[in-house]
């Protein structure tokens, strides 16, 4: 049965390629999808086959392509391969489009996820002429239920010329309800955005579309990229005991509640087994105010642990996704998802004062921490809403295992390589070797802290001995800046960070 | 005549050297004081001189200081130079404090101006023994005049199990009214901040203190520390022409209005250079959300182009300090004094639309910046409140000269040696030399704008060859580990950054 309920836009529907026709050499698109979910899966790859018909003519064809944040192969993997894309922004981690843009066929701009939509409205990124947005379902009154993401979407509809949705059948009717779509309006105009606890709603459960904007309907019926996390280790494990322990540490010291401060969770295995702990931990009625739904969100629900979960989009294993799916009707009571600018928004993650939880690539012995290039210089996935929320939080964690590359990379160095993250910013970084609580420490305190509590034991002696030759000077950061990243061109010249 | 016209109050007046006997070793004091004004100028001297006699017997005296931002002599000063300041937070910019901090004998935290105030709140800096507070005037009603700064004197003495007053005749009666005292909760209970305008009030004129926990009152009659700004250059004109023709062109853009968005300028000679060129700039009756009142502002006041002016402290030449003095019944009509978790708030910041501006040590080719550890170690002043502002504006600007030294330092590096703000957070770098916006720029292409349009003509040709060497590599950004850092090393070893 159609899920276009709207007859008016029934007049619009037309194949993908019919639609990807529209799509001229230079147009910017802001495309729907966030972490592998709501993203069109038609559209971008009947685009990419007539980018790639036009090069083998000859032609140029360049497109720029904005997003929420990371999409799948249909779409990020789809396009980047055409060698097409001249910018992307904001966060992604396809395989290809990380090649594009380390190899410099894409330029990539990594800004904050909550700064992207402020900027688009603004016409920092240029005049918008496409949106490209996934959808549940048209109502009869031509409004728009929203899929598994809202990301961006809101701000890319209402700035596009042209609007193409694509009604993917696959994702659940009962999503209805589940959705918060409020959007702001630009400086000085801005209001304050009235949130005051994670589960409140302030928008509307649609979108409500100019309709003499919408250009081409699509219909589909094909599943989120949705991959299972790996299986819990007794590393992922002891990582969450640490961050569970000092939470119940904060709450006996009264420093937060028993039912703690609103948890923001970062994307990926770690996060999601840090979630996992908490399951166990002795923590209830809790409630979420972050940027992704991961599986260990939906256990903490079931549990009956968490109270209430408000983010911008789901990033689920196949199974959990099926659940969601099943009991759409049931998660939309627990469940917000809401625009990424509101989702990340500073003033809403200060004022709640949310404990934020992330991942990084490596930290250095003063806290300062690198989420997005390899070794200083080749770009992973991008900074994402890790700086949305460490920036603001009420207490922001790291968490990382202490060593990658079986031991050969440390991930506690004498200085980061890139910064995303300062010692400004980052509090507390915990490994499974242990927690450091920055909070309250000067540089050379933290020093000592991180390295005795979180750097792998095959790693302590060579950062203390970095630190003491350095500390010989009377500075208040030691760093012997011939040796600061010393590091890692040991690990491109030998292959280890480890002194052989 | 006096200034406590309370009855009560007139109770606790004692000598600074009385109420210095008070303070214990191991007390950690919560001090009035922002950029040189409103900091208690009597009862510092007396306590140092109470630790040096400590000392002088044998005895341990260690004190722990928290301050709104940097002091003066009278406080920073007498308090380091007695070895017996433990801790300081959050910003300071006194030479003796600096020494202190960098040999060791203190240890500094670096923290963000906009997080002091609910830290402190939260506990994270231990149980706050006494306060030590400028005031104006004591009324009969009991409720108190604040001075010339606000910074955090109202969190400081919430949480205070001791409040020590300075009643300092100096200030002139007439700030009655300029001041606008608001405290939020504590997370979760925290509120939105209901400001929507940069002149908007929501708060009180006067402190309203719990006289239960006033120890001393102590009446003084001294000059808050007012240095003249240095008289404006050619370097410091073309980096204000420079800003003041991108202002223009982002109205022409239609991307911010024709009165501008809010201006914040920070501390210092070039940011008060870059307000004196707005006097003769084709823009009126704009507004400033800032952090500091600097002579520049005062002036456009005086030339009514500027229309109102948030801030949380003065920091004024003598001569204007003087006019301030004279004529603070028409200032408080344009001038508001906020405490610093309100004027720094990042809620208000992104809401308002700021557009920020502050000052620099270093910037790199991919727009990081260093505001703090001069040669990657050694602590010049702090962080201050330009991470509140870059991180939070609608632009980030950043005003440098390009050399520094006579010509042996360059301000723009291949990478900056110590991180404060990144490159996600800062948007458009100026010197004399020229203004490069990096909003929309990829990290490659950044590069090739910062050195073409922002370093002096004598590191152009160094930079390039870096870059060049760089970029063979395929990756996002191009580093040469080895040599990212040498250009600082080789000003440690020869005096120059210059290669010979």
């Amino acid at each position: 049965m159609t899920r276009i309920l709207s007859e008016k836009y029934r007049s619009k529907v037309m194949s993908a390629e019919e639609a990807a026709k529209l799509i001229k050499n230079g147009d910017t698109i802001g495309f729907a999808g966030f972490t592998g979910s709501g993203y069109p899966k038609a559209l971008p790859v009947a685009l990419a086959a007539q980018i790639k018909a036009a090069h083998a003519r000859g032609d140029e064809f360049r497109i720029n392509v904005l997003t929420g944040a990371s999409t799948a192969p249909e779409l990020d993997g789809a396009l980047a391969e055409t060698g097409g894309v001249g910018m992307r922004m904001p966060y992604q981690s396809d395989p290809s489009m990380r090649n594009a843009i380390n190899n410099g066929t894409s330029d990539y701009h990594d800004v904050h996820l909550s700064h992207s939509a402020a900027q688009v409205r603004h016409g920092f990124w240029g005049e918008m002429d496409f949106a490209v947005i996934e959808v549940t379902k048209i109502k009869e009154d031509g409004t728009v239920v929203p899929s598994s993401s809202v990301g961006n979407n809101n701000v890319y509809m209402e700035k596009a010329k042209g609007i193409i949705l694509e009604v993917n059948s696959w994702q659940s009717e009962d999503l209805e309800g589940m959705h918060d779509i409020y959007s702001n309006k630009m400086a000085p105009h801005t209001e304050p955005i009235p949130i005051t606890s994670a589960g409140q709603r302030i928008g509307s459960t649609t979108y409500d579309i100019d309709f003499s904007r919408v250009v081409a309907v699509i219909e589909t019926d094909s599943a989120d990229r949705n991959t299972p996390f790996k299986p819990l280790d007794d590393e992922s494990k002891a990582i969450a005991s640490h961050f569970i322990d000092f939470l119940g540490g904060e709450v006996k010291a009264g420093r937060i509640p028993s039912s703690l401060l609103p948890l923001q969770s970062g994307v990926g295995n770690i996060a999601n087994a840090v979630l996992a702990g908490l399951l166990d931990a002795p923590f209830d009625q809790f409630v979420s105010y972050t940027e992704v739904i991961q599986d260990g969100m939906v256990d903490l629900i079931d549990a009956g642990k968490l109270a209430v979960a408000s983010a911008t989009a789901f990033s689920l294993s196949p199974t959990c996704a099926e659940k969601m799916n099943d009991k759409a009707s049931f998660y939309r009571t627990k469940i917000i998802l809401r625009p990424q600018e509101v989702s990340n928004h500073p003033e809403v993650i200060r004022r709640l004062g949310v404990i934020s939880c992330n991942g990084l690539l490596e930290a250095d012995i003063y806290g300062n921490v690198n989420s997005t290039n390899v070794m200083g210089t080749k770009m992973m996935n991008g900074i994402g809403g890790s700086g949305d929320f460490t920036r603001n939080a009420f207490i922001s964690c790291f968490v990382t295992p202490s060593v990658a590359k079986n031991g050969d990379i440390s991930a506690i160095v004498p200085m980061v390589s890139h910064h995303d993250h300062t010692e400004h910013d980052a509090m507390v970084i915990i490994t499974e070797q242990g927690l450091a609580d920055c909070r309250g420490l000067s540089p050379k305190q933290r020093a000592k802290k991180i390295i005795d509590n979180c750097a792998h034991p095959d790693y302590r002696a060579q950062l203390h001995d970095y630190f003491d030759r350095a500390a010989v000077k009377g500075v208040h950061t030691p760093h012997l800046l011939t040796e600061a990243l010393s590091w890692h061109q040991r690990f491109l010249d030998t292959g280890s960070m480890k002194i052989s």
